[in-house]
């Protein structure tokens, strides 16, 4: 048994994150914070949690986390750059899901985010929480970054081609949409239902946070410099990504369903369905699983690939947890088996 | 042509009154107020208005609104109180769709709203704005206070049966479920998307601000002490209202149906749907026409009655124009007449 | 580990059912049949369950039947009552989740489902599936008829208060909706999104077949002649029912509250929300839990009480396997802890 | 005022065209005609309908149809073929909805659609009717072969760019998302509820119907052959189409906005956006307008094109009352003014 903690627990991320590690047989919680809901029972603010444990959120106490072996950040951007260098020095490994390690540059940081960061000797550190990328240096990691929803379901989408050096890498593009507890549990209009329902849009066209991270994980993965246009779009759905990639291939011969099903041969949570099968986000509602669907259509150089996942889970919350799995020698898969329920 | 203002522009059903009003042949707008979006373009806010006509939102000025022949309310509710009494000075006639002149007892109207009303000499003078119940009254009257959405669609439902005195009215049961623009176009956490979507709900089952207004137009209408039990959903659509009416005949042998027939017969947005079918909201989605199904299962006392209602069109901004119609002699259904699109 | 079929598993309910016999720890599926997807494999008609185990749908067949310590029937109403007799000679014993050995009156049966039972004989062996009312007898049954989602939910609202002789049990009002997966996975026009999608309606409100199970149920829960109404309603959503249950208190006293967190407190996949909250469905959405909330509106006799349940787990298969578990000796929850992931 | 008749009224398309059409101040409808409803009111199937006016559907009766200034075709491919010769005959003319003369080329229609054109003499007798490229033709047109809903999107979003000549053709990416309604009033198992609800996936990435009428539209449009990948997608909406379009510029001082506003400056039906933003579908719900909104990332080459529409109006039964509305000498806009509902 290890002992957690999760800073920001009353989010959707944070709240779907301790949902999981109620159910990991191997975690106790030391404490969840939340600012709004101190003393508050968990399942007063997350009723489907009601009758599986008696949990309130605390507030912030360095005193609490320092008793964990590991602590998750589910907050904001800007929080656990200021709280981690503490908790490193306690010896507290940390998980974080917010952005503030993503970035190696801190430039591009800056100019994304809009101030300086304030840890930046840790972003050398820090180790990108893509385990199908990164297994062997996330084990040893004390610092993960874990990555974004989009960034998550565009390398998963794009690595196998990435690394065959079969495809153009100056002109590739990303048509993602996403469910929207994306945007998290957050008052503002843009949210409300009525804005959302019954709709569907693009926004962010012009550039979304999520960018920066998609073009440096891109960019490490193949060795190269990446052209990617990204374009996000909202569902009218709680949960799910959907990403479209479209990319030429340099190489008419390839086989690109046993390219794909060979990269991911052992990777528990990614699936190729066969060719030219289309996923959709209910197959891997609720689950940490990525589905990936492969096309050329008629057989010429346009290559479709199409990548679907739950973007709290293996987007978030279930990615975080397969990283700390590996951080403490658990199996890989251990505590987030469940598979998706249809319809 | 009448000059016509309306106050609260920039809510929901503020801009859906304009939106019809913009359509109807004899109305010319003056002024739409909006305190959030003074010298906006309504199109910039609402861009389903795009290429309709040229109009800002302006801040509430007097002199502008002395203009009107008539101005509209879309406000919350404490807002008309404190301006109709100088509109109606100045000879400009209001229908006001918040709760302001609703409820006809100062104590009850303070028990609800928490504060006292600060025009209580104009509540004797303002006409209750159901015209399928009050369309005489309604041609003379200064001041309108148009009903709410639930109220709507219960008071139709129950305006045969109450007059015809055969139904035991110690008992009725009001199941009633309503989109989410009900809600308003207010940033809370309620109304986010992602805690409405894919669920639904009972919510205010100890009393809702509509009850008092109920149970008051149910009164009026009987002549008798109505009890009454009332229980609103929330359902995840943006629009619509469908109440489930339970309520115990005392005449067995009554012809449902002709009844219904009879009393709406010359109402134009009423429609009795062959008895035994059962109404859905989609039906009257975007217009003002309300569906009534009726049932006795298995033919005994229980009459089990299915009304449905745009909540934003009948239920508040449709009905207002109707009561404007009448207000000037136009006829009825001027400006009104578009039906539902399905699917 | 015990050896289980399914006959009927391609429907929503059987994949359910095969969803949560996969991941439960003392089970062996033997075969899984489908007359439309013979040799097919599951993941293929059900991609959620891809990368869990390779299993094929089988033609129905006795032998491999034989077996099996335990079959399950997900088919339509009518199959289970040819099969079963002879399954219970061979020593099998059965579960059915159809409606063949619900009803205990022959002539009720016929006069609903239009044709004469082909087993009555073995109706009197079937035990109720509802193991909060029924446990003690479940344990030792050969014959299971599980309850309908409706009746489920109904029941167990119902349930304490009509133990308490605390009711007027000649008028009990019941307004219910549902997910559109209760009708099952059927090509019929009344089910394609088109027809369903962003509305809500009635249905059945002259007579719904779960209709005689909900009074046989309430009847053998009050040991009384029970009088209600019943009406079903379709949601927007794939899946969840709510039941809002309206009941005339004859003891003003009474502690609703307390009545209900004492019956069920051993029951744990029951909860009790705190006095006056609302339940949603989604607070259940794919978990075997019931929530029920309760009210007295203005502190009246009309006692309100809302029921959630997800109609394919508590309302189908999850009981199933719930009853399976007692039995079996295997502890009521096993298999069956997870919770529902929200939003 | 104009006889009008409607072969195949009782899909999605008739319906929608009969709902315009009664609301149209110059038409008579004569006959609109349904296998499967004959005899049977159009306010049974299409209760939105109830109490506009009385018509039934009727079996197909050329000497009905020859009553008829126009008759429109909303049934499926193969049926207008073989019916709109004797209609030319008898000086009738026709709007066909269907996709019956909308490709040139025999070879290709027959690879696509699986059988020999019954009538090739008249193809080149049909007028695309995509009002905005082809208006002068379509006045004096005696069959319009109206376009399919993703082409109208795509073709609107790219025209002032092919006409430009600022981009490469070699190489335009497609990615479009349609609401459900698109794919008809018909009882299969991949439009029920259960399948399509709270989920989206792409459909068709190998080769969709309408790829061979985009190719050729975007041909006849630009005088050039055009490379362009098209995938569609499933949204859970009943309404709308959005087409999110990537081009390259070879321009790179290209005014866009500018160019967009410029060519669709007197088309009534199309409205640009200001530069950055982002239409929606629900903008259009219920319309017969097309919004597009134009980006271009960063400021470089790639240009993202953001259009939409209702896939039943403007993609269907609006435009081809747009059609009519210009064969017939009306305002272009006659009959079509109606805005959006929003939300």
């Amino acid at each position: 048994m290890i002992n957690v903690g999760i800073v920001g627990g009353s989010g959707y991320t944070g709240a779907e994150l301790i949902r999981w590690l109620l159910a990991h047989p191997h975690v106790n919680i030391v404490s969840a914070t939340s600012r709004s809901y101190v003393d508050v029972r968990i399942d007063k603010v997350y009723p489907n949690l009601s009758g599986t444990r008696d949990i309130c959120y605390s507030a912030l106490d360095i005193n609490q986390l320092q008793k964990c072996d590991v602590v998750f950040f589910t907050t904001p951007h800007g929080v656990s750059q200021t709280i981690t260098p503490d908790l490193l020095n306690l010896g507290v490994r940390v998980i974080d899901l917010s952005a503030d390690f993503r970035i190696r540059n801190v430039d591009v940081w800056k100019s994304w985010y809009g101030f300086e960061h304030s840890a930046p000797d840790l972003i050398p550190l820090a180790v990108y929480g893509l385990p199908e990328f990164n297994g062997e240096r996330i084990r040893d990691a004390d610092l993960i970054a874990c990555p974004g929803c989009y960034p998550t379901s565009i390398q998963l989408g794009l690595l196998p081609l990435l690394r065959s050096q079969c495809l153009d890498t100056s002109d590739i593009v990303v048509n993602a949409s996403s469910g929207v507890s994306g945007a998290g549990r957050i008052a503002k209009l843009a949210n409300i239902y009525s804005e959302v329902g019954d709709s569907y849009r693009a926004y962010g066209a012009d550039g979304h946070r999520h960018l920066p991270e998609v073009v440096q994980g891109l960019n490490d993965i193949s060795g190269d410099s990446i052209g990617v246009t990204f374009v996000p779009h909202l569902l009218p759905i709680n949960r799910g990504i959907h990403a479209t990639i479209f990319a030429n291939l340099t190489d008419l011969d390839l086989d690109l369903h046993n390219l794909y099903a060979t990269v991911f041969k052992d990777k528990p949570f990614v699936s190729i369905l066969p060719f030219g099968e289309h996923p959709q986000t209910r197959n891997v509602r609720g689950s940490n699983h990525c589905q990936i669907g492969l096309h050329r259509p008629f057989g010429g150089r346009k290559a479709v690939i199409l990548v679907v996942i739950d973007n709290l889970v293996k987007g978030a919350s279930g990615q975080a947890i397969q990283c700390m799995n590996l951080m403490f020698k658990f199996p890989e898969t251990c505590g987030l088996n469940s598979t998706a329920s249809v319809p």
